[in-house]
């Protein structure tokens, strides 16, 4: 008995796009991708959720990783909070929340990168991502609950969708907020040495910070606090605005290289670009991820200059990081042109093309200019036309160069309920906010 | 200034295939592989050698990969034992031998995974394969520099091919050999913890066993005992013979599963299947490899069960490896065939296609069946006429699934002068062999 891919080896691109609208956003994220992850991810039996999901929604890997588990935990609790309080939401991200507090973390309360499906753990993890990701997940989930449990709508209120039984409660708000701020406390010291143990470059090698750093520094100080406000940060002794505006500017003064106009995934100290692979590395989806991150950034903070600068970044990125020949946004690039180190980096994947999509959403709000609404369109075709299942729902994880489905994978080790729903959610919203001033129609 | 990837963006394979025969793989090793290796990788200012290279050959990377460095050196010590004792080999071997010794181990004697062009240490190695390429190239190496200096031939006679310059004297035979048991013995004991503190998987995790290590057991004893001789083993406590035959049987006991026609690249102990990613994981250009380096041992020790069984082995490795849709053996493959794990699972590999040629050209030796011959035939066909490149000589490394290729790199942090001109040498040999006893004409 094997499985047949049958997005395998096609030859033809799969659909049109639908119109560029809110609508388009809301209804694919509502009636396509959130039901697929809640027909398919739940695990009612033990907590937690299936990642590995085929085409068709087959479970093929019951190994749970924690980056993913804690990505879905957010999604559903900001659904929650911020779109409506919905008790299945809850309930879903209740699910993994009690999952995460119950096996994710080994005696040092250091988050595992992987565990069984049962909980067991298998992989320890090599850097402060799980860390990362569980805190956002556990704040946001703390905020969710505590609405639920204000208002009392939600929690314990009944069963998992579509299972008939009725689930052990989920964590308090008390208990996932400890957890969050005891988690990001013990993150801060731990950013100049984000792989401790597991670092493979020698002390006296070449030094190179990573963009990932200040990224989830800025992701996750915003996070934290639109979900448990500012009081939360005098309990781990930290300025949120500080916080982010530090690592804001590490991206725009370290990473950005405004003469020639990249933004570089690694650099040396002072922003130089030693000359080797690492140094050279783009990552066109990290820099527009990023990019939206620094506008909501100076939007909240009142730094004009931030979005300026991150909106003029935009262009640069995808102008370099667009393939000419079969259209898409390179995976990875070598900013001089040389071969790049991974294999894979000429592929066309669906967080890269997501967050390119809701970054120039954001930023032709920000800028009213005809060259954001102008790629916004092109990307917006290029990946409904391509990453949309039409068959099946969800969106093809990884496309080849040319456009065509790898595989047919709706999730993986690294794919889950995040990406793509976070992006259909905030790209709804602009687009709605555009269409009502009459700027988009 | 950038460089422009000539090779990208293709849309029609490049050549039509030379004649199945031995000159085929000999004209193309000494006219074309080995002088772009000579012409391009030479580092003559600080030794080792350049593997980063475009297509043309242009360096783009001098950083120095410690594997890469013990494997040309292996090649070119290999070609002066074996072939003819040619000084300008030796002195390419000696470049790498002298750069190895000097700046391949730290303190603790643990060889690096790289090191900038100066040698200065970059990179730890995080498991023991580093200190494996460094045992067998240095063991080959010490053969090649005692043959030179029982002859008189090579050593100190002459200038680096190209350079008008006179290096400095290689190492010698003793200091090589020394340090190249010293490495073997360190080994070991590590076999069974081959990552050390970098191991990610916990304890209590999910035990796999993965098929590298009795292949590179296997691989190691044999390229030291011809190398070196069985004496070499008493120095390290060692049967020679024990040792090929304990690896072997690892791979034919637990990695080959017989009722599924499967070679698994990680099994459970006793060779069990645990249902995910890993458990399920293939790689034919790996099981290729093991394969034939199984029928050399058979060959050497007598054992005829082996060849037999790994001659049909392979034959259910490429029958499930093979691309029934665009040709050529697929890098990973799921056994159940659920999405792999690995991005570049469908791509076609320079060196999956040169060692299944080799392995193809054995099992016909051994056999003289048809159907190792159609597979010689087939591999053979599809290789020349995808990978190698007619403009700039070598081979290119990766191609797209439908066999473009992705990139035109000659060289980089994995690829360097050991796969290609290896089976070069190695099916020019059987081929010839074959020819001479009037089975292939």
């Amino acid at each position: 008995m094997t499985y047949h891919d049958s997005a395998q080896g096609r030859t033809a691109p799969l659909g049109a796009a639908p119109p560029l609208c809110s609508s388009t956003y809301t209804n694919a994220l509502f009636h396509d991708v959130l039901p697929f992850w809640e027909q398919y991810s739940l695990d009612r039996e033990v907590g937690g959720y299936f990642t590995c999901l085929t085409r068709e929604g087959q479970v093929f890997d019951t190994d749970k990783f924690i980056w993913l588990q804690a990505r879905q935990v957010w999604m559903y609790s900001f659904l929650y909070r911020v779109v409506a309080q919905r008790p299945e939401w809850l309930q879903v991200a209740q699910l993994g929340a009690g999952f995460l507090l119950k096996h994710g973390r080994d005696e040092n309360k250091d988050w595992y990168f992987s565990v069984r499906r049962n909980g067991r753990p298998l992989v320890a993890a090599y850097n402060i991502f799980s860390d990362c990701f569980a805190t956002m997940a556990l704040a946001e989930y703390a905020a969710a609950a505590a609405l639920s449990e204000h208002t009392g709508l939600g929690l314990n209120s009944g069963a998992v969708p579509g299972s008939g039984r009725t689930p052990g409660a989920g964590p308090s708000a008390d208990e996932a907020r400890t957890v969050a701020l005891e988690t990001y406390r013990r993150i801060l010291p731990r950013r100049e040495n984000p792989k401790g143990r597991f670092t493979k470059q020698v002390p006296e090698g070449r030094p190179l910070h990573a963009m990932a750093l200040p990224m989830i520094g800025v992701n996750m100080a915003m996070v934290v606090q639109a979900a448990l406000g500012n009081e939360a940060f005098s309990d781990i002794d930290l300025d949120p605005e500080q916080e982010i505006t530090a690592n804001v500017e590490r991206v725009l003064g370290l990473h950005l290289d405004r003469q020639a106009q990249r933004l570089f995934e690694r650099v040396g100290p002072n922003g130089t670009h030693p000359d080797c692979m690492d140094g050279r590395l783009l990552n066109p989806g990290h820099a527009c991820e990023v990019l939206w991150m620094i506008m909501e950034a100076g939007d909240q903070l009142g730094r004009r200059d931030w979005i300026d600068t991150a909106t003029e970044a935009l262009l640069w990125t995808v102008e370099h990081g667009w393939d000419r020949q079969f259209g898409g946004l390179y995976y990875y690039q070598d900013a001089q042109g040389f071969p790049p180190e991974k294999l894979e980096a000429d592929m066309k994947l669906w967080w890269v093309h997501a967050e390119a999509i809701y970054a120039f959403a954001a930023a032709y709000e920000y800028t009213g200019s005809e060259q954001h609404k102008h790629w916004l369109e092109r990307l917006h075709t290029y990946s409904w036309e391509r990453f949309a299942d039409p068959d099946y729902g969800e969106w093809f994880g990884y496309l080849t160069r040319q456009g065509l489905p790898s595989n047919g994978l709706k999730g993986g080790k690294w794919k889950g309920c995040f990406h793509l729903p976070r992006a259909l959610l905030k790209t709804g919203a602009r687009l709605q906010r555009l269409e009502k001033a009459g700027i988009l129609s």
